[in-house]
């Protein structure tokens, strides 16, 4: 039977002795007059097996000739490794060769640069590096599901073509079936009632609206999906696709919403640590020294609370040459959230954040000047998370809209939930990227997604 | 300390003579001279809690007032209930009113139509039937994820913003950032290479591509994301958005296929029995008589699996008269499917199909007229998944790009995944809107999407 060296790892004890057959690829070959040890691969799991075989068996020639890349499968037996530090190998008896590999495979048991290896995207997660990213990201993925399912949680789909355009429709990619070189007109421009919807359609760059409608049902609600935004830069942080979680909770104020990220966050790390100890000891050695240490006290840590006008006094009070000057009224930038954290030596909540750059629907405070979000600022992935305590005041609301120029008729029914039944409640957002960023050191978004998208850049 | 309904009825025991505080909403109200019935529900749970007042109260006359659809907090004792079916009841002490509810509150407690409730997508989750609907969707999607990640499955996040038209541009939608109004020309077209992604953008219906070059390197993946297609159907089974989940296994051939299939049909229909029994219930009762039968006995079938050319054996043997004539060479029809499935009484696995009827990447068969494709067609839900074992030979699947006309130039790195270390291997789709007819018993995909998106229809 075919096992999984994943299986095989886990269950070395009862192996042990015993032929098995595993199916991969050949990661390395060495060959020597009498002997050869294959670096075998499968992918479920982050090391390789060591196959060793010699001169002894028939083919010994042929199987001399296996190259790098190679898919075979081998039957063997699992025995000690004379090997130091090796806990097994498998000493071959038969083998099969699936697909070859050519001499100029471009993958080769070699350092390649992260650049090299981003032209080559849809052959990256063959490497150490890649491979480990992007079975974190899908065991960090799953952390998250079972996070909130087990806090009863509904996960709703939310859709992602909308007519609704209160993010900002520049902001949002529209979506069309139309042929642009032959554009339907009326009265001089292009007559949208045409297309598919029965007028402009846009994909969202958030889940949020429709989260909270659900979220007025079933208490606890969570998002995990796809959004797209039209940004045109190119930072290491900016993609044009990417995934997020939103979570919208009823009956949950702004110290509430804080307790949530907090545990949701010290639970997913906790398992990824739990789950990928290989992975995670592999960016510690060779992408961010410390890395585990930096996760391990995130667990344990008390994430300090604190608000925008406090974090603006201590700005203020550093003795810091600033390239942008801290101020009560605008954004902080990037160099003020690394200030902050590096103050407080761990994970930072900034509460009460001024009205004016914040969004429509966060509840305005007593103050009239500020609104009850909160950012979650992380050492080394700067803003983690983002959320409020939604303006539950329906009136207040509609102020909100009037003065923001909100298009009122496409978030009509999201007003209403503050008719029917409406109650104080809360939500964020967490980009999935950021997570990733922050989990494996890794600095550019684009290589902690399968295959980004960014600006002139949707090759694969 | 606040507690959500799930828990009480989970650990009723612990909670019976204590106090506890619910959040949530009055679902129905009975009024009586000196008492009062609160039927209070609070999403996590499909029951409701029966909360019991009486004109001790200090402001029974204000607790009397209350609408429903409000939402409230409630302190009270929980006791044994003297009402005949009924577990235990709630003796309330305390009370908050948070938000209040008209009298034309659309949510009334009584029979609504489904179609009058799709008018109300962002309200329908508060009722019986699509609390129940949207719970199984979130508990099925928990349970796909359970059954991969325990089998070793790596979940890839495949990009849905693509550039290739290899599944046909025209039933694609375009993706945009140019104002349709003006539009960059030159020569007197449309000049795309000025659109976000330097060239004209998809987003696509299949992540099957890119979940090849995945399988290649972590030999079981799985994507599970939204999905789009233009089509202007207005049936009770299309949609433009929906929800796919894509497996892709190396080293696996069409028989290696149908049993990951069966075996995973199987835990995800146990796991939503074993998570969601009042919801199953209530279905059985109310939307399909039967249907808990239907999936208690899906779990221990053997699922029959037989050629195409056989099954057009059987229906061209079958003493009905076809409203289309079955044929070796064409597609089987909707009343096909159901035949087949009554004539073996379960789900059916059909195999080897008509190449010119399937797509490129499949595997032609030796008789160089088949390809080595799988339906399987389940009684009540018609075709659930369809997959297939891939071309592995990248000279047959170059000839396939030809004879079928696919854009060879997108594809190209999808058949370079043959030269270096290709594999025999497979992969299906499953619609999972497809299974959440198949587990509710619900027939019209508009009820069991969030806020469904069809022709003409894009509300909320």
């Amino acid at each position: 039977m075919v096992i999984d060296v994943k299986d095989l790892y886990e269950k070395l004890e009862e192996y042990k002795g015993k032929d098995i057959t595993l199916q991969g690829w050949v990661r390395n070959h060495r060959k020597q007059k009498e002997f050869g040890f294959i670096d075998f691969h499968d992918g479920t799991y982050f090391k390789s097996v060591q196959v060793v075989y010699d001169n002894k068996l028939s083919d010994f020639e042929e199987i001399q000739k296996l190259r790098v890349g190679s898919s075979i499968e081998v039957l063997g037996t699992v025995m000690d490794s004379p090997a130091k530090g090796q806990e097994f190998e498998v000493h071959l008896k038969e083998w099969k060769l699936f697909g070859d590999s050519p001499e100029d495979y471009p993958i080769q048991p070699k350092r390649h640069t992260r650049e090299f290896l981003r032209e080559q995207a849809y052959l990256r997660p063959r490497t150490n590096l890649f491979g480990a990213i992007f079975r974190v990201r899908s065991v960090a993925a799953m952390a998250i599901h079972e996070y909130f399912q087990s806090h009863n949680y509904v996960y709703v789909h939310t859709p992602l073509i909308t007519t609704a355009d209160c993010e900002g429709s520049d902001q949002m990619f529209k979506i069309t079936t139309f042929d642009f070189n032959h554009l339907p007109m009326k009265d001089g421009k292009v007559d949208m009632s045409k297309d598919l919807f029965g007028k402009t359609a846009f994909v969202t760059g958030t889940g949020q609206l429709h989260g909270e409608a659900f979220a007025m049902a079933y208490k606890k609600i969570y998002t995990f999906g796809p959004t797209f935004r039209t940004e045109k830069s190119n930072t290491k942080t900016h993609s044009n696709e990417f995934w997020m979680i939103e979570p919208e909770i009823a009956f949950c104020d702004l110290e509430g919403l804080m307790d949530i990220e907090e545990d949701m966050l010290k639970s997913v790390v906790q398992r990824v640590l739990d789950k990928c100890p290989l992975e995670i000891d592999f960016f510690d050695q060779f992408v961010e020294k410390g890395l585990k240490e930096k996760l391990t006290k995130l667990v344990k840590a008390k994430f300090t609370r604190i608000s925008y006008h406090d974090a603006i006094d201590i700005l203020k009070k550093a003795d810091v040459k600033w390239e942008f000057t801290p101020s009560y009224d605008d954004d902080i930038a990037k160099e003020h959230e690394k200030y902050i954290t590096e103050y407080f030596n761990g994970p930072v909540f900034i509460t009460n954040w001024p009205k004016d750059i914040k969004t429509w629907y966060m509840k305005v405070n007593d103050d009239g000047k500020t609104v009850a979000a909160v950012d979650l600022e992380v050492p080394g992935a700067g803003e983690l998370m983002g959320g409020s305590q939604r303006e539950e005041d329906y009136d207040k609301l509609l102020k909100r809209i009037k003065e923001m120029n909100v298009d009122q008729d496409t978030v009509d029914w999201f007003c209403n939930l503050r008719k029917f039944g409406g109650c104080y409640h809360s939500g964020f957002g967490m980009g999935f990227e950021r997570l990733l960023i922050y989990l494996t050191g890794v600095d550019n978004i684009r290589d902690v997604i399968p295959f980004p998208r960014t600006p002139n850049n949707c090759d694969y």
